[in-house]
């Protein structure tokens, strides 16, 4: 295990975090708020803590998939501890558990908060909590790759650690223009959806702030009732914008291009928008049975189905009290998530493909037990590695579900708190049903509860195998600095 | 498709149900009931059937896993629907679709009744009721294959499709000595117990019937209580037959040989008993937290646990009141089930061991990306095929599971209640929780939501994959007689 780059990262990690804390900065000045000091302060000292990590480069800058894996999984352990501390200095969220899942929930895209009273909180802490859900979106080592110019060539096992989805797909050949593309598309996206919410009279403040948790498919909001007060216009702009990043970002990268028949005729786009298409169906339909508004039912279907299975988790309603029909789909979708490539979450759509393709080729191998028919994915043949990897990354995902749902269970609520509240964390949702429902919180849970729903939220971020992999001894050995032996560079 | 030997297996079938139905027919002349004469006439007309369609000889003698699962797959619906009659033509059960839930549920071994009141019915239905549960556990073509001289070599592909677990071990070279020895230990085993429950005083009727739900891991009681109220004796003998039943059979033929060394090392056995004692103990110690007494809570702990991870269904207490902790422990156990080779349904322990192997492999692959190891099981490697074969299982599973839920939420029940309802059915255990816990029925859902449930119990009873064959067209190609075309046999 190469320790010295994984020191670097970490430095750089943190170096970048304390130049984004002076954007809350910058607003607290604006607002006039004394938080802002806490931010400064905290800015202050990751830079000094960052610039003595990454005083002695690297001596070694090879580093494999286990190196990647690892260092990701730090990094955002690190970003999310040092996250957290302004909310928890300022006095905003005294306890310290409830400031990291605040910010673990906030980095990892999830929303679910513990926070009985959001609009209590400064403007600054707003700020910079929906802020995590942008940096958290698209990932910060990404953003890392974009910016600093990273030696030896295996910078795409920190992708392959960070970007969700069952392959990685490289834009360009060069990883460091790929993540620049990705931030670029990212960056566009979100101006123009801050742009539509202004043009529907939101304030400035809550178009930024919204735009960001849109983005990320976070789902913070800063409204106690979330995006319900807003206009019927803007509800929509919201939905089409959740939907939009929820969407594979080579298809954007292709229309880019001009290549807007291929972005078309991309496999997993199209079952994304038939997987919603119907769950706005099935759901519009139930509505409409029980309240006879049309419009509002299409509006509320359509913004829910949007916010759950791109995993962002806003609310227009309190869809804990719709029919059995309508939270069966929801909590289906929790499971679905959005597009790999997307900054939503979720198992994705892609593996749901695969699995489903695979479980279709399974029955007609007992019709024709001697074909070896290849599974086929967007046009082309799926790498029997990729079907493997796919079902144990599936497997894997039940087992923790299972585990979770267990440890949990040791809290005594009721079953359907405690599977929803692990599905809408591992998935990276934030509200669920019952006591975890988007007109609740998750600040009653106890200590232990929250400490295995931050873990699930990360698991659910970085696709399970880079956190799980700080569970294996492996791991930790030769991490240390020692003393070269001969014959290793 | 050879569809002359499927005719011929499903004629035998009927043969051999008609004469396995003149037990009950016995009871009823025992008991002086009339609804024997029904049995009768059911009898005699499946028998009709049966000769009618085993007057000619199969055209063609080979079979392969396609037609081994289709037999298999049809058997069991025409036994439910033969089985059904004599319920409905009483009239103890008018409505036609309830006699075939509960005939299914039967045969299954699922143990989930439509019934309210048990106690109402006749000793004879009684009996019948009770005595599918014995014929299901087993397998009526494994019973066939045992008695039923027949040629071609590909018997194997029947089994395959009947016995339950990730690869079927013949335990001698010839299929014909393997079900017999099956059925010799299956046999026993139910006298055993019957003599045991003598012992404790229990009358004759409840022995003979308790056991055959306990041998079959059904779970149909004779009393509306279950076996609330039999003594402490009589619940540790069926809890202990009902872990007994729930071992892999090739455990006792090895002990039967007198290698039993050799059968307390294998690693399924080993692992099923670690998991009843991991979750007695916790149900134990929250049952001793809230009443107060130990040997009654490590009573109905070891009930409850045996019961549902055997997948019988029997209960002594009303589960569904116990602590979340201990329903979240009884939930998950559902879908761990019983030992491969056993009578237990559920997606088996040895399943779940190559999968959680196969889990840590990945997890290790990560640090040693070149390591080629194999996933080792009951100290041999885990052939590729099997492993593909046990994810592919575990995630038809996962999706049907979640297709079923869907439709059944149409009802509108609560979601808990769908949950444990498709829970308890496709791994065959019987009672779930909230409105199908154990002291309640499913008597009270649509006609849909019971022909999904219908569905879920074969399919989890013959392993998905024979019964989701019925649904592929190639099943049927070819089926219906035809003339010979030139170079065929």
């Amino acid at each position: 295990m190469n320790g010295s780059i994984i020191r670097y990262i970490l430095g750089s990690v943190l170096k970048i975090e304390a130049v984004l804390m002076l954007l809350p900065c910058a607003v607290s000045l604006f607002y006039g708020e004394k938080e802002g000091l806490c931010y400064l302060a905290v800015a202050g000292v990751s830079l000094l803590a960052g610039l003595l990590a990454t005083r002695k480069k690297p001596l070694n800058a090879v580093f494999y998939l286990k190196e990647g894996c690892v260092a990701t999984a730090l990094s955002w352990i690190v970003m999310s501890l040092c996250g957290c501390i302004p909310f928890w200095l300022t006095g905003e969220i005294p306890n310290f558990t409830d400031a990291l899942f605040e910010t673990i929930s906030g980095f990892t895209t999830t929303g679910a908060s513990i926070l009985s009273d959001v609009e209590a909180l400064s403007y600054t802490s707003l700020f910079w909590r929906s802020f995590t859900h942008w940096i958290g979106g698209m990932g910060v080592l990404v953003f890392l790759l974009a910016v600093v110019p990273m030696s030896g060539g295996s910078n795409m096992n920190l992708m392959r650690a960070e970007s969700p989805g069952p392959s990685v797909g490289k834009l360009v050949p060069k990883v460091r223009y790929t993540a620049r593309i990705l931030y670029l598309i990212y960056f566009a996206l979100t101006i123009v959806e801050i742009v539509l919410l202004l043009v529907g009279r939101m304030p400035l403040f809550d178009a930024v702030t919204t735009s960001f948790g849109t983005a990320g498919t976070g789902g913070f909001g800063i409204k106690n009732d979330s995006i319900t007060g807003y206009s019927a216009y803007n509800q929509w702009i919201i939905t089409i914008f959740m939907i939009l990043f929820g969407v594979n970002f080579n298809a954007y990268y292709l229309i880019l291009f001009g290549r807007l028949k291929k972005a078309l005729c991309m496999e997993e786009v199209r079952y994304y928008f038939l997987i919603i298409l119907a769950s706005v169906g099935l759901i519009f339909a139930s509505l409409v049975q029980t309240t006879g508004h049309v419009f509002a039912s299409l509006r509320h279907a359509s913004f829910q189905v949007a916010s759950i299975i791109t995993t962002t988790g806003f609310s227009t309603v309190d869809f804990d009290m719709w029919s059995q029909t309508c939270k069966t789909v929801l909590v289906l979708l929790m499971f679905v998530g959005a597009c790999a490539g997307s900054t939503g979450g979720g198992i994705k759509v892609s593996r749901f493909v695969i699995l489903f393709k695979t479980v279709t080729k399974e029955i007609h191998s007992y019709i024709h037990p001697k074909s070896i028919r290849k599974i086929k994915f967007e046009g082309k043949p799926v790498e029997h590695e990729v079907v493997r990897a796919t079902n144990v990354y599936f497997i894997t995902f039940v087992l923790l579900f299972a585990l979770s749902m267990l440890i949990v269970s040791f809290e005594g609520r009721d079953m359907l708190t405690n599977f929803t509240a692990v599905a809408a964390t591992i998935n990276n949702i934030g509200p669920g049903l019952e006591l975890v429902g988007p007109t609740q919180n998750f600040g009653f849970f106890s200590p232990l509860t929250k400490w295995v729903l931050m873990f699930d939220m990360l698991a659910g971020r970085l696709e399970l195998f880079p956190l799980l992999l700080l569970f294996h001894p492996a791991a930790w050995r030769d991490m240390l600095p020692r003393r070269k032996k001969k014959g290793e560079e």
